[in-house]
């Protein structure tokens, strides 16, 4: 039962029973890359979490009363959305894995989700959405910087 | 802990944490739609979970010796991951609710996922990867079902 | 000189001179599926059109003065990007064609491009990028429909 | 009639007619980023043909007979359409323009589109749909190369 301690912390606790799922079928490719399978597992799974989430949060900025002053908010959550979708499609696939474009595309979630998650800590305390929304983006910055250490 | 008594079916286990993460997310819009949030939940949860295996089953059918034979079930995961990352994505936006668009997208996502789901599973026996692509690809099919009903 | 005496519209001249590349490109395939290749070909041209259309329309109602009335607008172009986006990979795939999944992506394709241009279209005399996306959302609404038409 | 010259190579015809249509667009934008938009709209147009043409050539590709000596072209040409996509879309947006995140997914889709270049490259002389897309990515990686230069 190894996610019966994190309760506390429902999305981390998603976000680590995704990534098993993830290297579950990983497993399963006949050609497998090199890329060590835990680390590139969580890279996927956070990419696509983040991927929905930023998705859901430039929704709920929208509809927020004061939505001019969110306008940073939801261009960063939007493009977040779109590089983390590429980067999960890009990592997923093992046949003749390419270090070099996966590397740049990787480069590039990194730091989209950086800044996405700067600018939704700035409406933590008023937007529980952007609270949520700045964790998962942290949570995938560090997956992709995992990952670029072990591609090398 | 409602997620012990599922540890023989770690995907099944998975999407429900995740449909979980998706609600508490949903629960901070600040004007949700008027459709069950759980349904709807597990809805987006499902797509998204179906647009990460079917990319990654299509990748490792092309990395199969005989990927000749695998030309239809790349082709339809291809198709399903592109629709189901568009349906979870339309779902996933809740701001002017649009019960017409919606429901358009979640039946194509229905039924892309009904038609991968039986391609995959003519070779669930051979191959891992298209057995547990299988059984995302009817989860999802499943929770497509249940939000056409809730939508009405 | 096919597109001369276009001049005075552009977007339908550039419409019209990617549909004859997209032709081009699928008449190399190896094995065509049997519905009609300019019919195809339009209808591939416009959804990635109307999905760059789309997105920068919502992206510059973003920007407006008066965003929070373009919160309908910004949400439908959004949407109509991510389905006219699926849409167009689903029918440029030849290979082990399935009239049953296209015809259901590229009918919720062309319901998104008409609720998506219903709504463009009142505001089109207030903002310019909302009366370019209206047409084009209305091209890529009759290409969908004539292909709907073409597969049966 | 700037398109007349052109006619012995039409898909660069359509890159310019389109690059022509996206800066009429952009030019609507009620705040745009300071990017020279001449260089903006062609990247924009090149991203998007270029993934429409990926998505094609890696379907061409699918049905060849010796489709185990195309899963290289395959897997590259499926990342590129991502990534050219997830550009495609962060450049069209000009509200908070964010020159970090726009550069590092421009330079990511830059190494894309060279690397898939390379790839079909090698089979243009059997493949007319090889021959077509590694163009269109060349042209894409150009398109790319400028806009890293006038981001600064």
């Amino acid at each position: 039962m190894a996610t019966a301690g994190l309760a506390d912390n429902p999305t981390e606790e998603e976000s680590m029973v995704t990534a098993k799922d993830v290297a579950e079928l990983l497993a399963t490719h006949p050609g497998p890359s090199e890329v060590d399978r835990e680390t590139l597992a969580r890279c996927i799974a956070e990419c696509f979490d983040c991927a929905r989430s930023c998705t859901a949060c430039a929704d709920a900025d929208l509809a927020e009363e004061e939505v001019a002053e969110m306008r940073r908010c939801i261009r960063l959550c939007l493009d977040c959305a779109d590089i983390c979708d590429a980067a999960g499609r890009v990592v997923s696939r093992q046949t003749h894995f390419e270090p070099e474009t996966s590397r740049a595309q990787v480069e590039s979630c990194r730091r989209s989700c950086s800044a996405c998650a700067e600018e939704c800590e700035r409406h933590a305390r008023h937007h529980e959405h952007c609270r949520i929304c700045a964790d998962t983006c942290r949570r995938c910055e560090e997956a992709c910087a995992s990952l670029l250490d072990a591609i090398g």
